[in-house]
């Protein structure tokens, strides 16, 4: 199994997903987000670009069946129903509701990782599910790391550092085939024994913080809370029967 | 003096460059070119985007003062002058010439670092006189990494790293401003004892060993054998009087 891992969704050319299973990390906060929203019982989670697209989405839908959520520079958007911190996807929140989610990096990167032949969403909270998925569809591997407007994120790069680690310690034989993917397996061995530290120290962790949102960043470091992982299906992500 | 590093310029905004000192980084090959041709009496360089505005450019010029250098896919561009090896510009071939460089990621990180208000080019060859000029100019600094086709190269990272290692180094206040500085020196810390190494094994420093340049790519490892620092001015880069 080949793996490839990309900093930023930014010039991923066709070349580096076609044929592949894409797997997709923004770990503040989308990726986290929609494990715990599928998690509680969403029916599925469409992730959108922009907010026009977003607001002209949910007049598209039944509005009962519809809650629209996202984030710009970190904080909700007016006029949609949920932010961007997991605690707001609970059960009586988003249980057999369609989640539209418009975040700044993570929605940029679920549209490109959606090119390749499968896409997963994964954060620390599912990575072992993620990691199952991968090899039971046993195809080459390119890590989405959405990063922070365009540029490298230090809690994208430790998760996709952590999911080569675990690829390298299974049973198949593996191959790295980038330096990012390589670079990112030592950051993970640095960082591995404090992770939630290195959450908070990172540039988007410490400005969450700066708007209270401290307990969302110690929630996105925690590992393996939730054994499901989100699969995107015609522009969507859903768990699979 | 703030320090931000970026692993590729792609997603650099205005803000994060400008009244800044971008310092430019390609180690292989563009930055490494850059100050062997100027230590051998270039009297310019002019990076270009394309091939098309390299050949129209010569067509311009005196063509008994240019010579024409640069690469696609690491390999010399039919009717150039030069390709892309240190070795090529040796004082016969560019003492008081102006040198058109058209390289794939060099040349591109160079115009984007020219928008800031300072632009100088780094190499490992080159890093000690680079850091005398930041120093000199006093401004808050941007690293901005060439990359390799719009994704990260571990030799472009380990020379921001070292950079960034040896301003925290040095007598004045310096502030680490974003994850990929913070993360390039750890990184340049890990390999700092075998740089040559690290580059051979390299993504593209396998590529180039694959073509043949070994000796390049072992060249271009080695620290501070120039003691020059070419400044972006107009459109070119030079060595100031």
């Amino acid at each position: 199994m080949n793996i490839r891992l990309f900093f930023t969704p930014a010039g991923i050319g066709d070349e580096q997903i076609n044929g592949r299973t894409a797997v997709v990390i923004d770990i503040l906060r989308a990726t986290t987000v929609a494990a715990v929203a599928l998690g509680n019982g969403a029916r599925e989670i469409i992730p959108v670009a922009n907010l026009g697209d977003a607001t002209s989405l949910r007049e598209k839908l039944d509005r009962t069946t519809v809650q629209l959520g996202g984030e710009r520079e970190g904080r909700k958007v007016d006029g949609f129903d949920l932010g961007n911190s997991p605690f707001e996807y609970s059960p009586e929140a988003v249980e057999n509701k369609t989640v539209i989610l418009a975040t700044t990096n993570g929605s940029e990167a679920m549209i490109k990782g959606g090119e390749a032949r499968h896409c997963l969403s994964c954060a620390f909270v599912n990575l072992s599910a993620t990691l199952d998925k991968i090899l039971e569809i046993n195809n080459d591997v390119s890590i989405i790391c959405a990063g922070n407007k365009g540029g490298f994120s230090l809690e994208d790069a430790l998760c996709g550092g952590m999911l080569v680690d675990r690829l390298l310690a299974s049973d198949r034989a593996m191959e790295l085939d980038n330096d990012a993917a390589f670079v990112s397996r030592g950051l993970y061995h640095k960082h591995k024994d404090n992770l939630e530290d290195a959450l908070h120290k990172s540039d988007h962790g410490k400005y969450l913080d700066s708007l209270g949102f401290s307990k969302d960043v110690s929630f996105c470091a925690q590992e393996d809370n939730l054994s499901i992982c989100p699969v995107w299906q015609s522009g969507r992500l859903t768990l699979l029967e």
